[in-house]
């Protein structure tokens, strides 16, 4: 049988493999996790409402009855289109048809400050080290205003530990700020009575002139003035300069003494460490032709995230609907090929974007009908609980949400790492 | 107001603190973790049963409406008894009123390539390792016993990949051998189709004559029946010699081809880093009155894990009753001398022990009275229920029991860990 290798089980892998399973082929699904993450909800677990198992899925448990497919936990150095193998560390292994679909990363554009001292919101390692920061400063604030004797100095500690800067106003930032926002309300209220709210300060820096720059204007002024209502401090138009240690410059030149600094202004797609000769767009992301294909090659795709798909003239969008519609397309084209019949083009069909802005309140754009307030932050629930994948994973977020929606309660607020020691390396 | 300090929100330091809720004293409570954790259930983190935030739970939501009643996350160095103060890495803390009750953690018995080698079952960050360790096994045991062509070097690979040692046949040991036991039966067969059932093994290793050696003969042998129903191997009057790279050489001269190694066969009492003047029991346990007072030290107690407290000729066992008996014994002593009245002896009453063996089957002692199997099983997961703290977590885990039960899934597989990159230090 036609063995068909899939680098990556995120939403677009995923897809291709489901739509693959009990075809005639032989699937290989690779990633580097052992879990298919949900990672629009990513954001709620950094904000201590999720747990890391309520929106992760082992992929294992998807393919369980699938026998022609094979996962496996892998990292994928590079591709030989040559030879036609993709590179492991344990190992070569050989395709008859390729589907690169490894996503995007935290691009934090080169700068090794911004590196070392800023947190990220796109995987669940990055999310719980948020979590755990965010709960640490929030002790640490506690125990300097309780037991610093100098006013002034006990004051700017604090004030330090209690300002979080999320950069970037795309729905990641606003999302997280929104949620971070009802968090500090929750616990600053009722857990740490030494610290004031006004002790708080979130700062979300959007270096355009308005937020969510993906959907109309209105939805945008819309989101912004809800963030403002929560306490967020907005600012348009800036950008951060450099960061240093407990600092973080602006542009325009003004510095925040901040312990966090959270980035979620932009990411650049996971193109293999070892390098793949495939042409790329400026912004790195993989060319592809109309059926997903690498440019030249006929059974090498491209899909989510790494693979820039030009539709109307622009990108598709960063967003899980893109990659798993290309991931259906995909295999599509696979078993059209194996019967003989020449590939469709891929086409978009979009079905919409939204983001909540926390309790009560959201923006979606559907179908070009624009929901606020309520009926966007309902829509945006409806949406999301739907697309998670399994069971129990639905049924564990809608018992957190509505948990937290009645009794205005974060419960998940624990500073836990794994054991500090080396992990033991297994080896293969 | 006299002030009481209370170091360690385990069992015996929470009910100290609640019992000491709304009375005239002014209560400083500190721990490591912002969590209280309970420790009967780690071992179903550990075999990815229960969520972490299941058996956690913020100390600061304990006390949220007693006033009296301050929360700090600090590790307490040293007591300085002359000077009544607790030495912090914040700074020093003055008691009027002092309880120890800081447990214990696992002992390696200065061996330094077990303590680099084992897992333990101790803590949540231990149970967290050891959880994502032996599902990063089975990864590679399946990616060996699919890439590698020679069968006996894949043979021998997979063999020691998958063979798991749990040295200690008290409760922790018995119960977690249960748990991986049906883990494996779950996991193996469904998720891992190259992967057989007997490639699996599981060694239970117990210097004595028996397991479970605190209870009665009888409930000992039907715990080993159950056990070795479940596939474990159960080896008696045996110690581990020493633990090399991937091998674990016996007493009696075998060794074992093993990657994970357990230890559940002691822990050692926790007396602070910089140590304490005051008397130990020849098993490094406090010494203390029948007060749970130091000896000499009229209003310095230790209870718990951390105290060598005798009675009836034995010292208390390491279990959370006895703790949370002695916590309400003290408080209870405190305020009686605030009220000028003289203090009483503390009596410990046993309700009773209790282990789990898997499904249906449990151990328990309750009054006297013995009970096996399905009638053992349900009145551990009865008592156990009702003893976590927190209406939230008491449905969590009634609902992820109910699940595993009827599901026969283990759904928390993940291998999760935090950002590898260091954690920023929060400067107070």
């Amino acid at each position: 049988m036609p063995r068909v290798v899939i680098v990556g089980a995120g939403f677009g892998g995923l897809q291709c493999a489901k739509r693959l399973a009990g075809k005639p082929v032989e699937v290989l699904l690779l990633d580097r996790h052992n879990y298919h993450l949900f990672t629009p909800l990513l954001y709620q677990v950094a904000s201590s409402l999720l747990n890391p198992s309520d929106i992760a899925y082992p992929v294992r448990a998807v393919f369980r009855k699938d026998r022609n497919i094979t996962f496996r936990v892998a990292e994928v150095k590079g591709v030989d289109l040559e030879r036609r193998v993709v590179r492991t560390e344990g190992g070569d292994e050989s395709y008859d048809y390729l589907v690169l679909a490894t996503g995007a990363r935290v691009n934090f554009f080169g700068q090794d400050a911004l590196a070392q001292r800023a947190f990220w919101l796109n995987d669940l390692p990055g999310a719980l080290q948020l979590r755990n920061h965010v709960l640490s400063c929030f002790e640490a604030a506690a125990t300097a205003a309780d037991t610093t004797g100098a006013a002034d100095a006990t004051g700017t500690s604090v004030r330090r530990l209690l300002t979080f800067v999320v950069v970037g106003g795309g729905p990641t930032g606003v999302e997280y700020a929104g949620a971070l926002a009802e968090l500090v309300r929750l616990i600053a209220a009722n857990d740490y009575p030494n610290l004031g709210r006004d002790d708080v300060r979130i700062v979300l820096v959007e270096g355009t002139g308005r937020i969510l720059p993906a959907f109309p204007d209105a939805l945008g002024a819309h989101a912004r003035c809800r963030l403002e209502r929560l306490g967020v401090t907005v600012r348009l138009s800036e950008l951060v300069q450099s960061v240093g240690d407990g600092t973080v410059l602006l542009k325009s030149g003004q510095t925040i003494a901040a312990e966090t600094l959270v980035w979620a202004a932009g990411v650049t797609p996971n193109c293999l460490s070892d390098g793949l000769a495939a042409p790329r767009r400026p912004n790195g992301r993989l060319e592809v032709d109309a059926c997903l294909r690498l440019p030249g090659q006929e059974r090498v795709f491209a899909i989510g995230d790494v693979a820039g798909y030009v539709q109307g003239g622009a990108e598709l969008p960063l967003l899980a609907q893109p990659a798993m519609q290309a991931g259906r397309a995909v295999a599509e084209n696979v078993l059209r090929d194996l019967r003989g019949l020449p590939s469709e083009p891929f086409r978009y069909k979009d079905p919409g974007i939204m983001a909540t802005i926390g309790r009560n309140a959201g923006v979606a754009l559907i179908r070009g009908v624009a929901l606020t307030g309520w009926l966007g932050w309902a829509s945006w629930l409806a949406v999301h609980l739907f697309f998670i994948i399994g069971f129990r994973n639905r049924i564990a977020v809608l018992l957190r949400w509505a948990w937290n929606y009645v009794f205005y309660d974060r419960p998940i607020r624990f500073i836990v790492r794994e054991a500090r020691r080396g992990v033991p390396h297994v080896r293969a």
